[in-house]
């Protein structure tokens, strides 16, 4: 997840400071934490879940070693007893949690830790950390698939996502939300993703002209190749590219890519170029500042585009970089709890959410039974600290969100302004809430 | 800088084809390539270099090791000699770069790898992500600093960076700009930064009350304290952290924190509860949502807070995500090299930038000998693949980089609508550009 550094390390200082509290009180009951989303980003009319994998992997692997325990002991916030408690801790919770690939909404729960109040605090930063990313950029690549409506979309980001770990999630979560494949060599042979990729510009002006740049790379590389024409000219460079190809007898699986420029209207030309050589089966890849929206557009203009590469404004999702994501004590030594701050309250206990076909969700307690003609959506992923089932290949992970997307609402899909499905809370949870609510308020706001 | 994972596959796949094409012509000329930003995000007036000490561990231990090679062959897109030409590749080359912390403005270079094109173009991929980030947060850093007009401010943005790895240069990154401490204790561990932390709202749950909160953990933690006081009404929370901590005859070094609400309304209000329980040294801590432009506002309120915690909007940059860099190719074999793609056009050669007070810049060729009353901005960093230098301690970068931040125009460091200083072009570098560009006009366009 990171060089180098004992993972437990990566947490807030406060979760270690509380947990010392915890530990002098011997405040060690079973507390029950629920993440979950307060509010949808722009345009955002659903979620795609991931970053579950990384989870189970730290929580499984979650300890302090020596170093970490040496340097903790400098801070001078630290009894020995507690640091000695430290050195035998590990993540002995349970855990339940939306699958990998599963669509939800906000306020429902993406994942619930059970555990003695420490562990489950200490871990929370690096919970909310990849749940946040990944969730992030699956619902961004979600939608990029859908803007492009059945054209391929590909990974090309890692060179402005925000540091190389964040590089490696992006692609894989690019893949689980239906992209093509990922420039990212490294996170292809992480998980299996299919590598993609085209040349530079600065390959092109390596050569004495562009002629020599193509003749050059389709002789290194046997087999279907994707020229870049947009160096100099793009129209006078398809016209290379087209001869080139028609030469060398190439056009099944070749592309050409534009990089620049009105991508729309280059299309057309460019098609027109390619199409007058006889090489109809030559396709168009465009990218370069390409996000949903830019898709979108250009979809619903006809350019005849095949293939978009999305790279620095999907990486980063810069139109909504980050989600509104919490992590609340919802129970504590078997008693609801719930926060009252304005705009910041939370309902109380272990959740479940209870799906009917149609996406009509209702947010209930764990504890109610599944009422007939619907499932409930959170699943035991770890007991005891152990997981308690192999992750899903991302190609299943893939298909099963295929599947959820082409169910959803349409106005939940819209690119702009979406409207989500609404969901309901159970009758039970209404009740704890209001009776929680009650209870807080005339103890410390009477 | 990301676990487990060769290095070297951190790359795009096209690095490594375009490669092949080299390696097969024989085309193992040295090439420098140069990384700038080409325009301003929103509200940016300068930008801070950050980012330099983890490329130069990249390319100091960049190599491809078996498991790396094994997984190239799997793709069948390589042939036997070019892995084999992979397995004994390391990076040989000169850099030149600004130093970490340094302010400079678009255009102006901030790193130039001179190698064999196939080295200064696999490692292309890692350098831009790497400045790319964290020189967007350490310039976001500056502005949060300079809002606060004097006021501590720390990171809390570990839960909502986009991965451990970018929370952990985001915390470096803060520490060079001024930041008083992070939150993130692997960063404080690994970069000897001071790690700062309060409590959480759960933390105050899971006890009967507040007071039995706030006893706890001063109990637990001997020495000065931050009480966190909105968990259910902030001003009866601050009444009793004020009776605990006068209880306790705790004032100096301690604070509460407010993270939610209209924070300056409740800070004016605190204060007085605070003064009024003869507790004038008792600071007032405020989280929640925060970013220079809520930080500038508050202040201008003159809100009496002291001490400004930034997260999520602080650790992605959410105003502006990214950076616009750009890594090209300028020199292959001794010729000068553009692009001229609309919009992207380039300068040719490897450049210096000559900096007189009061930031007269100007981007030169990097022949040219330093004009008196000016110095050379750039300086080696790596020769024939090894540091040159031992990297300075962060303090030493951030001391010096708050004197440039003082020097600055006060236009340029405007929250909102900055003015950056322009920047001029050497006579000799616009003769190079305008000779280049007429060279290939002729050629490609004409």
């Amino acid at each position: 997840m990171a060089a180098g550094e004992n993972l437990a390390l990566l947490t807030d200082l406060y979760q270690l400071t509380m947990a010392q509290s915890y530990f002098r009180e011997r405040k060690l009951g079973l507390a029950t934490f629920s993440l979950f989303i307060r509010s949808y980003p722009l345009n955002r009319g659903y979620f795609v879940a991931a970053g579950l994998r990384d989870v189970i992997e730290y929580l499984e692997s979650f300890s302090f070693d020596a170093a970490a325990l040496d340097h903790l002991s400098t801070l001078d916030l630290f009894t020995e007893d507690f640091l000695h408690f430290l050195s035998g801790l590990s993540f002995t919770g349970d855990v339940w949690a939306l699958p990998e690939g599963r669509v939800f909404f906000t306020d429902e729960p993406i994942l619930e830790v059970t555990a003695p109040i420490i562990e489950a605090q200490i871990v929370e930063t690096i919970i909310i950390n990849q749940i946040n990313l990944q969730t992030l950029i699956a619902t961004k690549a979600a939608r990029c698939v859908h803007a492009a409506a059945g054209r391929a979309v590909v990974d090309f980001a890692l060179r402005r996502t925000h540091g190389a770990d964040a590089g490696i999630k992006v692609a894989r979560d690019s893949f689980i939300a239906g992209f093509a494949g990922t420039s990212n060599v490294a996170a292809a042979h992480a998980y299996g993703l299919p590598a993609v990729g085209t040349m530079a510009h600065s390959y092109i002006e390596a050569f004495d002209d562009e002629e020599a740049a193509f003749r050059s790379f389709i002789t290194a590389h046997p087999g279907p190749v994707t020229l870049l024409v947009d160096t100099y000219d793009t129209l006078a460079g398809t016209r290379v590219a087209a001869r080139v190809l028609r030469d060398c007898g190439l056009a099944e699986g070749c592309a050409v890519r534009l990089d620049s420029g009105n991508l729309g209207a280059l299309a057309v030309n460019v098609r027109r170029i390619l199409d007058g050589h006889g090489l109809p089966e030559v396709r168009i890849v465009a990218s370069g500042g390409l996000d949903e929206y830019e898709i979108d557009r250009l979809v619903r203009l006809r350019a005849p585009i095949d293939s978009f590469a999305v790279g620095t404004h999907y990486g980063v999702s810069a139109d909504a970089p980050y989600l509104d994501a919490a992590y609340k004590l919802v129970q504590y030594d078997g008693r609801p709890m719930m926060k009252l701050s304005r705009g910041k309250a939370t309902a109380p206990g272990a959740k479940q959410v209870f799906r009917a076909p149609g996406f009509e969700d209702t947010v209930a307690l764990r504890e109610e039974p599944v009422p007939s003609g619907r499932r409930g959506l959170l699943t035991t992923v770890m007991e005891q600290g152990r997981r308690t089932a192999v992750p899903p290949p991302v190609s299943r992970i893939r298909d099963h969100l295929r599947a959820q997307i082409a169910e959803l609402p349409p106005e939940a899909r819209w690119i702009v302004d979406p409207l989500p499905p609404a969901a309901t809370r159970s009758d039970l949870l209404r009740e704890l809430t209001e009776a929680s609510r009650h209870r807080l308020e005339r103890r410390f706001l009477g």
